[in-house]
């Protein structure tokens, strides 16, 4: 380990205060004393940013699209050295971290190929009319382009995928802007060891030095600063509500607001409907195990509330899964920190009032996750709302609804959601209009027959829904979409060709995609 | 006149206080004594809205086509009356809002013809690919959706094309949100005369009653407490920055905050290069008298600050501005309060240190515009914040740079704008790569050559900008593309293909453009 903030290409660790990674797996710290970044620090890699990104905005959608695979072919080459380190900081296992990093490589290739297909600019183009009455119309050319220098909140739970070289970053960096990224205090040995990969393939792709940088802090000092600076121009944020809210916060009571997506996580509803329930029971019961208790919960997806009707079929449902969520292998949760507010609103779930414990599998051990099946009424979630509260961890809440009439009133109750799964068949779905009429107002992305848990990274996908479960309803997390929070329009009115960016040039010469007096040019390898 | 709140299709006028117009044409009060919103009206519109919702999102785009075409009909069919009540009521010429009145009616048919289309809707496919391993990877279509009910506060400037049947409204009711009108205080008939037409139009195309409400408030309390309701989910705003950005703070401190657009207004920088001052002065002279003083200069656009180089060129083109300035036909500004602040900010801006008056139009009369030219040098610019505000009106500082130094920066000082306009040939341009280089990070729309007044309503507009121009950078106000300010995404898993929302089945029921496996698919009228 180095230990330093890396400053663009430079490494700088003037300060005198560090800290350390804690490991749940071993209940010790880890090596490395990762200096906290100064106030000095913190400057320098926001001016780098900001004067990088005059020269970074201008590198061709191939120059970018190189840089964001020579940043996978690092991850890779880094070898189990980084998934070891993972391991040890984050408690979750080779083989789910090795799959991360599979699926971090696949998000910075689809972004490069994203980026290289061109469509993403949105290049429209309008002719002048010149003899137009009364009015000449003039030429007008709109695009995309970048918005600046873009602070990354790394998340706890998925240590390649939405940290230092994750979603955000891949996103960000693709669409042209420099990246400055808040270091997880989880993570911190990793987070270094992709930091350095980002930083290699910056320079071996010629990229301008200060398009990333990677800050140390300790508590909310460096995320309050980075939030705050005039030469931050947009957030991404992945975590919790509390943490999501008070960055969002700072990027709206600036002198200038800026794009704050932050993504805080969801209770993600299962609507049990009785057909299906009866008829496939065995199967949920199978499939709503896994999903529960799938690295002990610790998914922004993971499924919260289960809700169905009171009756001889929730009953087995209930015991089946409580069989088997009892029988569940336990493991140490992400964090010393992750494991105390799970113990902390688990039991602040299981005290409210009409809450009862169904299962809990032993285990009084320390920083091991207690996967927990609770059950209340549908009166009860109706009347308090500590019950819609997100407890992060393998803690799931069975609600029986006495009769359709409370199951629609409990549905109409749920917040903003990341996602909503509706296990039914199609007589069910006939069965509850009222439901059925308003499940895209809760969550982002509806699943049926399914389970939230895994998230497709693809052009389908919307990882993102109403406040709470993000900031803003209209953009994705996940996805090539993920890049249009990154972006702004820009139109061009009468301006000579040769001054256009080429995206806008008559002639084409990316060869991409563009609207072009109303009717969309595709380019050759589309239809 | 009825004086009522439109809630839907209910007319209710149940509180003790009403306002009145006041007609700064005719310096008298105009008749119609229009009721004051109850706070119980305020909820009944609201609830109507929420209600109405549920079924208006699932009418088809034709039929919410048929709906706007019939708004544009009908104000049309409402003739000199409608225009003669917004001369009294705002003092803008009858040509002037004749043409208005074209440009809302061809807004309405821009975005009829804009959601038949149907491409707006975004709607992407990815097959499911059953046997792919590790894991099967699911259905997923996506497509975008209205947000629910929006408010818009409508612009003093613009009673017809940014008020009631303005563009906020056309685009959100386009995307299939209800809306919610707040009526501007200084054209209620107007406003009353518009709402009725679209009420009508919504009964004769059989839309839901509740899909548009029309209030009236008096000073900042109706805006507060609709931009705080829990039932409004997105905020379109046209004003003053203090207004826009209050609105602002309460949509964005609410428990759930939602998406608020502020257009605030600009001060629209021109940038007079100096071989181009040169070589066509006389021509620039007689462009930026006209954009300076067109309806005067009540415009979000209006060229406010005039930056060039010191010497002889500059000298003689604000002699040649400032004879014709002075020789400016007066008229009355907008409204009392318009012409009470215009008389303010001027003098603040006319006493500030370095700020010398080149030429006003004499006249003390009450309500008449004062067009004014103003001269300050680069150093009183980059020293005083009080240079950078905008004087909403016919007013107008020139920024005289001692050299190309100074005058990179004062560019660089420059606010976020929705314009910015550069006067200069490609010598010029070559020559100030540093201003080059930026211009795209100070505004929306950077026009060569030209004026920025007269918004081209297109699919190549963008009329936004960084803060304070606008709340966010990444939409547009006017055009096409102002409709994804409603939008969001819902992504639908493994849904039954007789569940999906037309737009999403396998069948292509809508015969729209759409994404499939990463292709885009395009129906026949495109290529």
């Amino acid at each position: 380990m180095r230990e330093f903030n890396s400053i663009g290409d430079s490494q700088k660790g003037n300060g005198l205060e560090y800290i350390q990674s804690f490991s749940p797996l071993l209940n010790t710290h880890l090596e490395g004393n990762f200096k906290v970044a100064t106030l000095e620090e913190i400057e320098d890699a926001i001016s780098k940013a900001t004067q990088a990104f005059l020269v970074f905005r201008e590198t061709s959608l191939h120059e970018r699209a190189a840089f964001l695979r020579e940043i996978a072919r690092g991850l890779l080459a880094k070898g189990d050295a980084l998934l070891h380190r993972a391991h040890q900081e984050s408690a979750l296992s080779l083989s789910r971290l090795e799959a991360e990093r599979g699926r971090t490589i696949h998000q910075l290739h689809l972004f490069a190929d994203w980026i290289e297909e061109g469509s993403y600019l949105q290049a429209t183009i309008e002719h002048a009319q010149d003899e137009r009455i009364p009015k000449r119309k003039p030429d007008l050319r709109k695009m995309l382009k970048p918005l600046g220098p873009v602070v990354v909140f790394t998340a706890s739970n998925f240590p390649f995928a939405y940290s230092t070289a994750g979603g955000d970053t891949a996103s960000a960096l693709a669409a042209g802007n420099p990246v400055i990224v808040k270091a997880h205090e989880s993570h911190l040995g990793t987070n270094e060891m992709v930091s350095d990969i980002i930083i290699q393939a910056a320079r071996k792709t010629r990229m301008p030095d200060g398009i990333f940088s990677n800050l140390v802090g300790k508590g909310n000092e460096l995320g309050r600063i980075l939030a705050k600076h005039p030469g931050v121009k947009a957030i991404g944020f992945t975590g919790s509500r509390a943490g999501g809210k008070a960055i969002f916060e700072y990027g709206m009571q600036r002198d200038a607001p800026i794009p704050v997506f932050a993504e805080m996580g969801s209770i993600n509803p299962v609507l049990l409907f009785p057909n299906a329930l009866q008829s496939r029971r065995e199967e949920i019961i199978r499939d709503y195990v896994a999903s529960i208790t799938l690295d002990m919960g610790q998914f922004c997806t993971n499924p919260g509330l289960l809700i169905g009707l009171r009756g001889s079929s929730l009953q087995e449902f209930i015991t089946g899964l409580a069989q088997q969520i009892e029988k569940t292998q336990q493991a140490n949760m992400l964090s010393s920190s992750i494991w105390e507010r799970y113990v902390e609103t688990r039991q602040n779930a299981l005290k409210q009032k009409g809450v009862e414990l169904v299962v809990q599998s032993n285990s009084g051990e320390k920083y091991k996750a207690i996967p927990t099946l609770a059950l209340a009424s549908g009166e009860a979630f109706l009347e308090n709302p500590n019950l819609h509260e997100e407890v992060f961890g393998p803690f799931s809440m069975i609600i029986a609804c006495e009769n359709a009439v409370e199951f629609d009133e409990v549905v109409q109750k749920l917040q903003g959601q990341l996602t909503l799964t509706l296990i039914g068949d199609n007589q069910d779905f006939e069965s509850y209009p009222g439901v059925m009429q308003r499940i895209d107002q809760i969550a982002g992305r509806i699943i049926f027959n399914g389970v939230p848990t895994g998230v497709e990274v693809c052009k389908g996908m919307h990882h993102g829904g109403p406040f709470p479960a993000t900031t803003d309803v209209r953009f994705t997390a996940v996805g090539e979409d993920s890049i249009y929070r990154w972006l702004k329009p820009v139109a061009y009115q009468d301006c000579p060709d040769e001054l256009l960016p080429d995206a806008l040039k008559e002639g084409n010469p990316l060869n991409i995609m563009r609207r072009v007096n109303g009717r969309l040019i595709l380019r050759s390898p589309l239809e």
